[in-house]
């Protein structure tokens, strides 16, 4: 008892995008236990498609399809299996009805190469997409074959997957015994300095023990294989508890948290308020806060300062601190972040300027360099400087910027000094 | 004639690793005009490898290994493609003399596995990997098939790649034709619908043209099959005139515009300048404008007035505004895009408040519903009404809206009205 992944779509063939959705489906299957022993991508050629599907029919008993439900004319996904097994297409009302609803809703013209979309092979299944406007089908035209179609969008995918996949797999006794994971998740230190101080976790077997890292975070994954989450809970937990303990400062959050996430329950825990000034990231601070929801309850709002003079008119810098030390400095993201907390009103006010590149970089202030200011409840105002680096990428270094300044943040909600004494250095250089 | 991917590695299909490989080989293969109509993923299985190597026989010319070339005894790529055959593998002296040059370079210990490394099939050549211990393969079995293997470290595998393989290949006489493409984008249409207008331009062959969307943004892809670019311009250009000209102002841009650089385009183009005051977006206008180098040139800043006592005290909106018809608002909306115009001194001004959700929607004001106002250069102001679905994600709700925002000033920027009287609605609906 198997499963088989095929992906349909000409533009995997042609290499334009990557193929995510193999990579979600091939984990969700382990994740499952189900067994997974092929992958196959496709173009959207009626023909080659049948000749896969009649493969995999012969080796594997679930067939998971992405791809090819859209409303144009290469979108044929449903037309060949239907026609590999001899079943012919039918119109269901309930769909042509949803899609109309879709499209009334999205105040757009439904047109009417969107009807094909309602067709379904005759016995099929409908798997609902809340998404949009494709549905695909859980369908049985054997009784040891089971297929299940997806839109090749991935935010379709895989909502499909998570609402209407997994139950009917859980229904037919897939993942009985599963892959429970937690995720700790590291800010302020490297993969291998993190490694280094956790080595022997990796030779854990159940649960693991994996590292992971990306744009600057790193993480730890703890997997354990059990049949129910109360299983697995006495086996991830001991060994969470060391690692945070190890993590110390550095560990922020667990699974779905984010740095912004964080940071606002810690403000929210404080009944404080944040404000924000921004050169070098433009908003990306403001947006990542924002992009919590109930974000309003603690965060105030902010001023891009990217001209020289809205620091001076909406924040207070002086101009002659940006004459004689220039935006990307000290004195200036320190008055930044003064400026917007008394403008704003908000318990802490914090502020970024540097040189994100690719251009504007100088022997003295090289591409990379990022100051950080915060200014904190009793009026105080630290800076920290950062050196991100001269190879990152402008989206990079604006992305690392961000980040950095609300880690910094939250080590300060969670650290009240009594005097200016920290435990851990102002300055961090990367 | 065509060639096939074939992707070995039991992490693949654990969902561990994304399949950058094929991707890469993908595109290479396009690019060469090399007919490539299928891509398998195995595992680290020899009878499943072999299974998968029968079937690609059959079908394909040109088989292009990667992964499983490595020292430990999963690694079995090479032993299952000579077993397949029924041909010896001999160990190649001056490979094992390469490795263990490599193994003195690096001051480490060469192990006994790594021995495995110099076993190529008798009679093929090697493919040589500067980057690292395993070579890869390069051989023809029978006259009508050519085997390529590389190792899955994707950096070793692209330097093969191109140093190696495609000068093998345009030896082979592939490479001549190659494929050039260009993509056209748009904003403020369905796929369906631009579909629809240009459907008829599907059926072409060369150049050939595809649709593609994603994030509310549509593609056309124009993809024209010449010996050299200036062979492949007279082919695609008449055709993307053409289709510009049906697309006419949902058109933004081609390849690597965004709505963001074009607007900066025309900004810089008409010596005017732009400042963002956001609500629900939080900073997400900014950045998106930020992202493109040079920014600095056109945009002063903004106010990211989340809470409205901001809205008021940095933008000027009336309380009583606020109070009466609520931040989600038409007049606040204009009120924003006013007062962050003349308070930042910009030629224009661009506001957006919304309800982001998943929280906060009302029956009167759903989660969606988002406001538009764009202060003009005249001094003018316009307002824009959204409702982008109840269905969307609040992330995606954000992003579609600050790129709404970003295409009327667009809209607003090609078409210069002598008076109020626009060539297309102020009113859009999603």
């Amino acid at each position: 008892m198997s499963a088989e992944i095929i992906c349909v779509g000409t533009e995997l063939l042609l290499g334009e995008i990557l193929n995510s959705n193999a990579q979600f489906l091939a984990h969700e299957l382990a994740y499952l236990g189900i067994p997974h022993y092929y992958q196959t991508v496709v173009g959207d050629n009626p023909e080659r498609l049948k000749q896969v599907l009649a493969m995999a029919c012969d080796r594997s008993n679930i067939l998971i399809f992405t791809g090819g439900l859209g409303p144009t004319p290469d979108d044929l996904t449903t037309e060949a299996i239907a026609d590999f097994f001899g079943v012919p297409l039918i119109e269901r009302p309930d769909i042509l009805e949803d899609i109309a609803q879709k499209f009334v809703q999205r105040g757009r013209e439904m047109t009417p190469n969107n009807r094909k979309q309602a067709l379904i092979p005759k016995g099929a299944d409908v798997l609902q997409n809340p998404g949009g406007t494709a549905p695909g089908i859980i369908w049985q035209p054997r009784p040891d074959l089971t297929i299940l179609t997806f839109p090749g969008v991935p935010s379709e995918m895989q909502q499909m997957w998570r609402e209407t996949a997994v139950p009917f797999l859980k229904s037919q006794g897939w993942g009985q015994e599963i892959i429970y994971s937690h995720t700790l998740r590291f800010w302020g230190i490297g993969e291998s300095a993190l490694a280094e101080k956790v080595g022997n976790f990796f030779n854990l077997t159940n649960p693991t023990v994996a590292p992971y890292a990306s744009q600057g975070e790193v993480r730890l994954r703890i997997s354990a294989r059990a049949t129910s989450e109360a299983e697995a809970y006495p086996l991830i937990e001991p060994v969470a508890r060391q690692l945070r303990k190890i993590g110390g400062l550095d560990y922020f959050g667990a699974d779905d948290d984010t740095l912004a996430s964080v940071v606002g329950r810690l403000l929210t825990k404080a009944s404080e308020t944040l404000s924000v000034a921004e050169s070098c990231t433009g908003g990306g601070l403001g947006s990542m806060v924002t992009n919590v929801a109930g974000s309003s309850n603690y965060f105030l709002g902010g001023v891009i300062s990217y001209d020289n003079a809205v620091k001076s008119s909406l924040l207070g810098v002086q101009p002659s601190d940006l004459e004689q030390w220039g935006a990307v400095s000290k004195p200036v993201a320190m008055q930044m972040a003064a400026g917007v907390r008394s403008r704003l009103s908000t318990s802490w006010g914090l502020s970024i300027t540097g040189i994100a590149g690719p251009g504007g970089g100088t022997e003295s202030k090289p591409v990379g360099l990022v100051y950080i200011g915060l200014a904190k409840p009793d009026g105080d105002v630290e800076c920290f400087k950062y050196s991100l680096g001269q190879t990152r990428s402008r989206s990079s270094i604006r992305h690392a910027s961000a980040c950095h300044a609300l880690d910094m943040l939250r080590r300060r909600l969670l650290v009240r000094p009594t005097n200016n004494h920290f435990p851990f250095s102002v300055t961090i250089h990367e």
